[in-house]
């Protein structure tokens, strides 16, 4: 059984999840060779739909994803990959995960601190 | 702020989560109409991209999805809902989450056993 990298335009959705606290650290998108990679190396490999090209996370910052478990979801075009994450954040801006804004009031309001700097780390480049 | 519905062709991904447990539950789509009622009703509503309309999850089972938070992504493009889930599973299979496949060994291996019969809930119709 392999995946359905067809719905999206050859692309599937990655959701990364703290294999240790349950928290959801980001979203990303995987073609067939990002998965590959992803499952050959133990590290979360995305395509980026924005630079078009394969992106390891975490090889500029360091903070990359160390893959504990893959499951797919009922319809295969999906996958949850359950992760540790080496260093304080995976967000570019900074935080632990990229779900760092929370909707209250009909606003969306940032939930919590920084858990970095991320001019330190990228460099100004994010 | 508003979510980046053009990234994805007016839709964002939507993450389920169950707001006890941590567990993640499904992957769906919204577009903004979707959203909007999500956030309104309190309960999950997704834009079908098979069947091209709105569908309000659990409106044939019953299983619905009571919002409990959402949370956007630092580009907005994709929302993680956590929810209180009605029923005992989300997907149409019969299991409690749709990420009831394992990557064991190159094989995907279903890792649990199913929450309900789908046959009863669905007659058939999945």
């Amino acid at each position: 059984m392999i995946l359905d990298f067809q719905k999206s335009d050859g692309l599937v959705t990655a959701v990364i999840q703290d294999h240790a606290t349950g928290r959801v650290l980001m979203v990303g998108y995987m073609n067939e060779e990002a998965f590959r990679k992803t499952v050959e190396t133990g590290f979360a490999t995305f395509y980026s739909r924005s630079r078009q090209k394969l992106w390891l996370k975490g090889e500029s910052s360091g903070h990359k994803l160390v893959v504990k478990q893959i499951s797919t979801d009922c319809d295969r075009d999906a996958v949850l990959v359950q992760v540790e994450a080496l260093g304080p954040g995976v967000c570019h801006e900074g935080y632990q995960s990229c779900f760092f804004r929370t909707l209250a009031g009909g606003d969306w309001r940032v939930s919590e601190d920084r858990a970095y700097d991320p001019d330190a780390v990228y460099g100004g480049k994010a």
